[in-house]
């Protein structure tokens, strides 16, 4: 018997809803799984899927009977659905989630739902390029990380079901503090994608410069495609993720901006020793990550 | 019957040199090639690997009966080859190089030989994160972009020998001026390559605020892995090709570090809008990438 819930409610069916949804069925984790959503065409493709067994317009009519909802929409709209439908949580419900950003959105959580109702932050690193639930796999996060960051308020044995959730779904599971998670992923994930965004609009505005003669694109090697491959990821997402995650990324993007302009002196300075120095520490640093 | 060239000298056997003869052996296309170089026991792996028949310790020896002289050699160490045995090329014999760097070069290169000898810029464009003749391939420049160089001063027939060699060594061969080179070369490779070394340099920065405790690059996906490959490619020399290509690259940095502020401010602002709209159009160039 693999059964960890009753009833799971899923808000927002999407790549990771969606898939989430799969595993929940395919491995008997739990006994109903209902899907929550704007797009009633979108829940029915989920239900075609595989993905829930059923669907409800308003999380309100889903929630009452749930032992888990699952937040799985955009980070920005977390407190106006527990707000929603935090109330007509029954005793001892969980309530987890999936985005990328914890920090202050976890601690939100906590202080929005009412007592008797367990909040566990998680986040499942998984490829994002592509959305929607057509895409969901039951494979998505086999072998991926999975950060869960409980607080000082997290009730054990509701991260202790979250965990198993996750391992069964064949993911590392690791616990961090929410704020540290905040800090670590603005580093890993958030910059890279805020630098290959702006070296995407770089090119662009490089190859106005050069008129329509030559283009650029046409020149690139797989250098350039492996460095910007991550700018081609969801904009709304993002654009939430970039926001929720304010402060640490305003500070990161500038330290990345010293290092540039580090980099920028020694080349108008003509100082090879310190241009090689550079690279050799970075090369040295990009080794570890191999 | 293959044979493009009687003699050809390779200087600066690594990497592309050695790779270079591989193919001018393997396809039959020169009857001899002799490699230069200052370490012994690299040039005798050369021979054992079948990349050269032979070789000199001093290039003035091996060239005064060459039709061909490529230059493999770091781009910053031009001028002091052809300044040293420039003079000693037989009338007509062709020099060519493989540099990432045209523009200044090339005009430098045409400068110091003597009249009586033709020079072909060319650039052949071939993943080289791994360094050194051991990593020799004949294959290395199958299905890779070459680019030719011409100018005003460019002998037609010497251009057609130089586009004929690497056509057989399965590159794609197309032609740009030498400053368009620079410039393009700068916008798709060298400034990717800027941020990446620098985007490595930040993390290792921001994983020094954090403290041993947690280790940042055990928190990262694919996309760091990916958006930093090139960030592990030889110091030395990418040292010389931002040196050689220094006024675009600084003003290229600029640009990059503009749209870093303009996505910086967005983020500062709380502007939602204006993030999407980068996002999208950095998402719409990159899919025209790929």
């Amino acid at each position: 018997m693999n059964r960890l819930f009753h009833r799971v409610v899923i808000v927002g069916v999407g790549l990771i809803g969606g898939s989430l949804g799969l595993i929940l069925k395919q491995q008997g984790l739990a006994e109903t799984v209902i899907g929550v959503g704007r797009r009633v065409e979108n829940l029915q493709l989920a239900v075609t899927l595989g993905a829930i067994d059923q669907y409800e317009a308003d999380a309100k009519d889903a929630v009452n009977d749930a032992d888990l909802v699952v937040l799985a929409t955009p980070v920005d709209t977390y407190a106006t659905h527990l707000r929603d439908w935090g109330g007509c949580l029954p005793s001892r419900a969980i309530v987890s989630d999936v985005g990328s950003v914890k920090g202050r959105l976890v601690e939100e959580a906590e202080q929005l739902l009412p007592k008797h109702v367990r909040f566990v932050g998680a986040h499942p690193i998984a490829g994002r390029e592509k959305s929607g639930v057509a895409y969901a796999t039951a494979d998505l996060f086999t072998g991926a990380r999975c950060l869960v960051t409980p607080t000082t308020r997290t009730d054990p044995e509701a991260l202790e079901s979250i965990c198993r959730l996750w391992k069964s779904a064949g993911s590392d599971v690791c616990s961090l503090d929410p704020y540290d998670h905040d800090f670590v992923l603005g580093a890993v994930s958030h910059l890279p994608h805020v630098a290959a965004f702006a070296l995407m609009q770089a090119l662009t505005q490089l190859q106005s410069q050069l008129g329509h003669s030559t283009t650029l694109l046409g020149y690139s090697g797989g250098g350039l495609r492996d460095t910007t491959r991550i700018a081609a990821s969801s904009p709304e997402m993002w654009r939430d993720i970039c926001l929720a995650n304010r402060d640490n990324l305003i500070t990161m993007i500038e330290t990345y901006m010293d290092h540039l302009k580090q980099f920028k002196s020694c080349v108008e300075q003509n100082d090879g020793i310190g241009l090689e120095k550079i690279m050799e520490q970075a090369k040295q640093a990009r080794e570890r990550l191999s």
